[in-house]
């Protein structure tokens, strides 16, 4: 993996702050607050790639039992529960048109048209599930288990075969799943779920999918190394550019890959910013509502959908690229268009290559600033390095910000309305707020 | 259609700009300028509903004929060349698990990852591919067409039968099409790409795939009307509220449905909003650097990876949601979970609803600002409606904010690069800019 930065420095808002005048001491401080754990106790996720082979073999074994029983496997969780495994399906196999060793489906929406429509085309018999769920108390994770607990056993088939669980150790679905005779699988306290690819959340359904998450965890290994040094360490380099680029009113960072096999790594990475860093207090409690609102984009699709706005409205975006080195299909424009002659015997690679270049090279011209990150390949190595360096430079960026990185409590409001709605205890003046809301709704109508 | 606004009037930046006292001259004003087209030549696109039924006959027949004679069709385009086709085929098949008329792809990137695997895994001989793009000289469609022409030729497949193209009339491409014999679908000169889902360009692979067009139309006619209306005018007062809400700081737009089968209305709705609205300069040449941006998210789902900035970031996002009265498919969670019996009997709709519903009343009590366009069901007829609220919104929006909603001029100096790249003549001076960018690149590697 290698960054590119030749546009950063050349762009006005950089002029004070040139990326090849960060200080070591800076780096330093930063790099030990994070990896000797001193600024949370939610940095379990470091330690992720260091799972012994015992863990390992475990998931190997199991991963290949559900190989070998079943035609489906389903995943039910959502955002931290999800987003990882959908990254690694669609890079590794829908992107490509390869097919997983079993056909996977990741349902992170409660919509009945989806979830239901689903259900009714799999036979159940052969379909095994994974409930993914930190607390054990995530209130559509448990509706779609009661929902599939209910479905298995009116056909009769058994839910120990059929069914198992990751989660935290000691909660209620735990307690749960093994009194069901349940298989589960551990989420360590530690590690929230946005930074729980690498650890069973995301390593057991890779493994069923076919995905060799052993090179997964040793790209992740190398790139941690990476992070830990204080000279060409790319995450810190990386965080620095976008807290700069924040602080002088880039409240926007658009992360557009330049390679459809990385399009989902745009949804993971928004993820990991935008809860990790959208944050109302800072760690000294003052208000200051800080974070830089993730943009999905993806090259070249998006020049004809987004570059216009990238290019002529607001300069309040940095641009983060990310390129492949070498794909492992190519071909060649071979046949004459007399019309347009110039693209005779240009290779799809060529071509791509050239947009990605002249799409940043505008932007550059505008006084608009992006980096670049280049992958090698998509390949498991790869892919562990890249999960890596996005979680550290998340890591890094939370401290900059001087916030905690690793809570999420702005969702709480929303999640009690919820729970009022569904008639928990102790909720009556948020059920009462919500029946005014829904009382003094206004439509307009035609 | 309807749309509920008590999200508005409620928060602090709209004190002064209640929706309620919106003078009718203005709307006036504003609809008479769109619909007798005094603003710009290139409103076409408010005629397309009243294609007249030789042409729908003509599309319908040749739709029937693919299916009779194909088991693949395959889209050729890019940016308005593809969006539109793919949301519809999410909406009506992807998302609920239907299969199309004949098996669709529509193929809106050149990585050759995506697009060659793809290709090598369908038997070319039963594949329809539909060449769309309106200049004729998109250099990714022609890339693509100069491959698909090679393969054909080598395989001693009839690309008379196998290819049709969609384009406006007279360009290269058309008369390079005709002399090969192929079938055409035009293009009106007046319509612009992102605004010509409801022209040939959506219409015939719609049909193909298995789409009533012409309720699709009959619901764009019905929104129309409204349209043009000077109260309870749906399209106005939404850009009315867009508009308030940029000129008070909210920046950014985030298009949130509440529907699995609508999740790719955001990235229609993206296109429409950035090329349209984003603009350097104004009708008088002023610079002026405005447009809002369109943010995509996905309800419940992104609730657990983005409502935690929405609430605690930066103040800055106006927030549209979309929601469907009925689903189609609906289940109950009917099986006991000990540890969570409140979930006990509800429904995925209703769950559904009630987490709607909590997320903008949460937003709200944050001052943060949201409306929801809601729709009867996900069918054609509530789809055309929504394309053309969608489009008339944004149209209405380009008045209020004095720009060209039609051009997208921000584009051209990315398309000079790669033209130079290419070898295209008369652009040495391109060709000498990313050549020295080429060599100054700094890559920072470890």
């Amino acid at each position: 993996m290698e960054i590119e930065i030749s546009n950063i420095n050349s762009c006005s808002i950089f002029r004070h702050n040139k990326v090849g005048s960060i200080k070591k001491t800076d780096i330093k401080m930063c790099v030990s607050n994070i990896f000797n754990k001193n600024c949370s106790d939610m940095l379990g996720w470091l330690d992720l790639p260091d799972i012994d082979s015992e863990q390992i073999e475990d998931i190997l074994q199991f991963a290949k039992s559900i190989k070998k029983r079943f035609k489906n496997f389903v995943v039910l969780g959502i955002g931290g529960s999800a987003l990882g495994v959908k990254m690694l399906k669609y890079a590794f196999f829908d992107s490509i048109n390869k097919k997983e060793k079993i056909k996977t489906f990741v349902l992170d929406n409660i919509d009945g048209d989806y979830f239901v429509s689903l259900l009714n085309s799999l036979d159940l018999k052969k379909t095994a599930f994974n409930i993914i769920t930190k607390s054990g108390t995530t209130c559509e994770t448990i509706t779609q288990m009661s929902i599939v607990l209910n479905l298995l056993k009116k056909k009769k088939i058994s839910v120990q075969k059929n069914l198992f669980v990751t989660t935290s150790k000691g909660n209620s679905l735990y307690d749960y799943a093994n009194n069901l005779g349940l298989k589960t699988f551990i989420i360590p306290q530690d590690v929230g779920g946005r930074f729980s690819v690498l650890s069973p959340v995301g390593l057991v359904p890779a493994s069923i999918m076919g995905i060799d998450i052993v090179q997964l965890l040793n790209g992740a290994k190398n790139i941690r190394e990476n992070a830990k040094s204080s000279s060409s360490n790319l995450a810190y380099i990386s965080a620095h550019i976008c807290s700069v680029a924040l602080n002088n009113g880039l409240t926007n960072i658009v992360f557009m890959p330049y390679s459809q096999r990385l399009k989902l790594v745009s949804e993971y990475f928004a993820q990991l910013w935008a809860e990790s860093l959208g944050k109302r207090y800072n760690r000294q409690g003052r208000e200051v509502f800080t974070g830089q609102t993730p943009i999905k984009a993806l090259g070249v699709t998006d020049q004809h959908s987004q570059l216009q706005l990238y290019s002529e409205g607001r300069n309040d975006k940095l641009f983060v690229f990310l390129k492949v080195k070498s794909s492992s299909f190519d071909i060649t424009a071979s046949d004459n268009i007399p019309f347009m002659l110039e693209i005779k015997n240009i290779s799809l690679s060529k071509l791509l290559n050239n947009e990605f270049d002249s799409t940043r090279l505008s932007l550059a011209k505008l006084d608009r600033p992006s980096f670049a990150v280049f992958l090698d390949s998509v390949d498991e190595f790869n892919m562990g390095e890249l999960i890596f360096y996005l979680q550290t430079m998340t890591a890094f960026m939370g401290e900059m910000l001087n916030i905690n990185a690793y809570d999420q409590n702005g969702v709480e409001q929303s999640k009690l309305y919820t729970k009022a709605s569904l008639g928990f205890e102790g909720l009556e003046k948020q059920k009462n707020e919500l029946e005014k809301f829904r009382k003094n709704q206004k439509f307009l109508q035609f």
